[in-house]
């Protein structure tokens, strides 16, 4: 085997051409083989294997600095520089990261994890090289979709007027996670069918000796014919990037070895800003990826001979059921429209897409833009549902203030993935939101306790012409028996879901199903508790917290950062209405929590309910002790 | 006096061109008499004169919409749309806003404040009317700074693919706040100098019948030669609008009426997004204004006579205090930047650029990038300190938690108008950013009370390999005498101004001031208040805090909301210290607070010295009761 040889970009440098093949096929192998039994990014990773290998052997890593945009397509780059040793620990607990990371190898020499940053990184190292007249390049590798993000474009254009080293490499895959939009997209099509491209699919058809699990199927370029027509019609050949002052070369053929090492050497010896146009295929070598590479773009564990997933969830996720409702809502009310930064399948929005095609906007990668234009739209009369990771929604911070609370404008905001994310580590976890939304004047923030709740607050963010945001995690299991489907959700009224005289849980979203566990756990040890379903954290419920008892001790529990969070936030009211603040505010402490499973991050948060349970009994031991 | 008699847009329509000529001078009149006494945006304004107009007699406004992006360029709009009455009041408390407001007028259709969201808003319009199939025009008014955000490219992507009626008018005067930096400018520079320039040139000087107070003169096209040279070689003459989708009308001149009413009149009828691109010279028709617009973009109150500010504050800003002292530390270390995103001047960072050009970066308005720019740089060895008003800074609230913190990037933000900000309103009111910044792992956050300890600060931040943020007001004045230059600034290590038994004051930034108000006025009472100024809010003093008496009432004030503030964060602490939490936390309500004076806004919030010592009194007397 030779990959296991491979330690360095130096081990890679001594290889032909025929073991750089065998190498390539070995790469495929273990991807597919990993991600099988660890789930993670699969599609993209597979597409650029070429590129990876090629990008080592052209230029001298770790000196010269590779920044992957968005960070999920490193897990070839991982395996070449010395971590295919523990390439089977990938994304899980204590293991590699999934994504780029200083603290592994001096070959990560910037992480990343949302979309569109690389550019402006690369540009940073750029300058900094400058400045202390040191020798190295910068190469920012960056997919057609990530070039959708307005980010990649300021880059761009302050790079473009620097005379500097600085290498984008487009790994153009014709889509981000899901298809590619746009009109910069319908550009790029432009120039995949000029002169270039006809050659480069011609070295793609002609390309073997590359081993690929079952059979390799070339998708034909897709893309609207008359888009392409307008286009070649105005005669815009190199006009984007050159305008911006970036020398073109390209399109290449992406899984062409040798000429990929041509180009790229001639970039390295390229003084200027330089754009090099690589095509690639999603899922390029495993059958299954090709034909679905929405699907293996991230994806759970999976059996390699059919593809299909080992165990599918027993409820739909969370976004799944959201959008079914939210489908039921548009039929009756033409003014809902659903909104996606470029990820319909992960927030389960294709479900709604499939009911209401023609209400369905997705503004690629454009988290900013999607906030505000959702914005424009709540202006124009329309109810626009805003469907986005947590993690993204920081990307429309600014916006959510600026451009949607202070109209207090009817733009509902639908945070996936909140809470603690998982195996795809600190970039992934929805752990601000609350911190970012609670100070904002006339923002209503709820946390559903399952999905059932959230559907039960679509209706009621319909029925209310306000701006709001609801946070919730990926599962879709409802709560327990007896609890599930009893929440009848109101605003700034809060659910007792077990009765108990001996102390108050505050429990806000994910946060409930454990606040129950410790509940059990409480009353098995002839303690019992009062559990609330606080899932309508600003409006808080006055009323429930003006009946507070001064002797009776309080907790609030929530998958947030304890510093802004809901917590902070009901103290204060507590304060203001002068009744007994919380005693504990459960939530993540003040560090970046890694990759794992969720349970086990939970744990480093003390956010278990035997955790909590404990450091419940503690700070009721402690206040006894002092009474 | 023609402008009296205009109401509607309707109204405009009826006049003549000679009537339309005199209005047009009447409008500058009466641009330059209100600002020289409110102060406000002048050259903007001046700028957009006959081109505000000409949108009002083409469109038919309100039914058409016409979105003012950043908007405080919305003075003209204001008094030609019913306002004209009330523009005295431009700024003041309780009069007109200085940007579009709803509340204000149905032709102000959409707010802004915020750059480069005009053209998302107006996408979203033009989506809800066609989904609502109605038959209504819609028109964002971007600048050519704005144009380098990159929400203007998202929503320049997303509508180029739409074939929806959408017009961009592009208005081009050659700079954004600062002259205009990056590639696009250059290109914009390129299709200035192309033949349709070279006519609206000649018109520009052949323009008659304005009246103007001074002389206009005409500024060269500047710009450099090379950069026009090399773009001119690319042979991209309308690549990058045509590149995203949109029909490419211009360069006409922003000055002739009527050609401008000709050209808007055919980008009525068109069936597509296009964009206008215009010509104006900022400041036109006042020859101060003219000649020094950076000066006359935002300025306070003038003399018309010769455009000198009538009263010069007594110390220089903390922004400039901070650049002065930066450079001196850059003279030591070469690693030393400063990043601004289009703001030189607002951020003192003009002092920095005299002593170090080459170590001053621009960006252009381009946060997002700014922040992982700073982030790239720091990477590769080099200690950015990015100067961004603080409500900007929301803009790169992603950039901030993912790029620079998750990689403990020593990054330093200089947040300056952190606080209220008078008469621009709540879109620059900077209130939300310890919100943002507190729950962020790692990040250091400082609040100096003064320009002196900001100072101190950046010797400490350039000490310390980390991230951190810096929150100050935009004025320079000292602490009063005893207190001024008496704190040495530690992290984590609160100072002891005042001594006192009966209660604590901790006082953060520009509040430690007030505090010490609010201190004197009770002891004239007979009660002593220990002060504390507490400029390192993230560390804390934790051994302070540790040393709480818990018969002692304690209670913080802040410059910031409530929620998520300061107060919140150390209530936090002195729960888990299990020390006697704030009493009260003194900090700005839950509403968006609107413009006027600085001390007018503090009382709406509830934060002048008077107010918070009542509410002390009060406090003290309730806790009295209640013993």
């Amino acid at each position: 085997m030779i990959l296991s040889t491979i330690h360095s970009s130096a081990d890679l440098k001594k290889l032909d051409r025929e073991q750089l093949n065998t190498l390539c096929g070995e790469i495929r192998h273990e991807l597919i083989r990993t991600v099988s039994v660890n789930g993670g990014h699969l599609a993209s990773n597979l597409g650029i294997v070429e590129l990876t290998v090629a990008l080592h052997r052209v230029f001298d890593t770790p000196r010269d600095k590779i920044i992957f945009d968005v960070g999920h397509q490193s897990y070839v780059h991982k395996m070449i520089t010395g971590r295919y040793g523990q390439f089977g620990s990938l994304r899980t607990y204590g293991g590699l990261s999934g994504f780029p990371k200083r603290i592994e190898s001096e070959y990560d020499c910037f992480e990343t994890g949302h979309a569109s940053t690389a550019i402006s990184a690369a540009l940073g190292f750029a300058r900094a090289r400058d400045y202390q007249h040191q020798d190295y390049r910068v190469v920012a590798l960056v997919g057609d979709g990530a070039l959708t993000g307005g980010m990649c474009y300021e880059a761009l254009n302050d790079a473009g007027n620097q005379k500097l080293q600085l290498t984008v490499i487009l790994n153009d895959n014709e889509m981000s996670i899901a298809p590619n939009v746009g009109a910069l997209s319908a550009y790029l099509t432009h120039l995949r069918i000029s002169a270039g491209w006809q050659s480069a699919k011609r070295r793609v058809r002609r390309l073997t000796g590359v081993p690929v699990i079952g059979k390799a199927s070339y998708r034909i370029i897709h893309g609207t014919k008359k888009a392409i027509k307008s286009i070649l019609m105005r005669n815009s050949t190199v006009g984007f990037f050159e305008t911006l002052g970036f020398q073109y070369f390209g399109p290449i053929d992406g899984h062409d070895l040798r000429s990929l090492e041509e180009t790229l050497a001639q970039a390295k010896n390229y003084k200027g800003p330089c754009v090099i146009h690589v095509l690639t295929k999603k899922g390029y070598g495993y059958e299954q990826a090709e034909k679905r590479p929405e699907a293996f773009h991230g994806t759970p564990p999976f059996y390699i001979e059919t593809g299909d997933r080992m165990k599918d969830p027993e409820y739909p996720s969370s976004g799944h059921q959201m959008a079914d409702r939210l489908s039921e809502l548009a039929n009756a009310d033409p003014r809902v429209v659903a909104i996606t930064a470029a990820m319909p399948l992960g927030t389960g929005l294709d479900h709604f897409a499939e009911k209401h095609p023609d209400r369905m906007i997705d503004v690629g990668i454009a988290e900013e833009h999607a906030a505000t234009m959702a914005a424009g739209m709540a202006a124009g009369g329309m109810r626009p549902y805003v469907a986005v990771y947590a993690s993204f929604f920081q990307r429309c911070y600014d916006q959510m203030i600026h451009d949607i609370c202070m109209q207090h404008l009817p733009v509902v905001f639908l945070l996936d993935r909140s809470g603690i994310g998982g195996e795809d580590g600190q970039t992934h976890h929805g752990v601000f939101d609350l911190a970012a939304l609670l100070p904002v004047p006339g923002m209503t923030v709820l946390c559903p306790s399952d999905a059932n709740e959230l559907c039960e607050m679509l209706t009621w963010t319909l029925q209310h012409d306000q701006p709001a945001a609801i946070r919730y995690g990926k599962e879709g299991t409802p709560l327990p028996q007896p609890f599930s489907g009893r929440n009848r959700f109101e605003a700034g009224k809060w659910n007792t879901l077990t009765e108990g005289e001996d102390l108050v849980i505050l429990a806000a979203g994910s946060m409930v199903r454990t606040s129950l566990e410790v509940s059990s756990g409480l009353s098995a040890q002839g303690i019992h508790a009062k559990v609330m379903n606080c899932s309508s954290a600003k409006p808080a419920d006055r009323d429930f917290l003006r009946k507070l008892k001064p002797d009776t001790p309080v907790f609030t529990v929530e998958e947030h950062m304890t510093t802004g969070g809901f917590g902070e936030y009901i103290t204060e009211l507590c304060r203001n209405l002068n009744v007994r603040i919380p005693d504990v505010c459960f939530g993540i402490p003040d560090v970046f929590l890694q990759h794992g499973k969720h349970d086990l991050l939970l744990k480093d948060a003390g956010l278990t309910a035997a955790q909590i349970k404990d450091r419940i009994l503690c700070s009721l031991g402690k206040k006894a002790n002092h009474e």
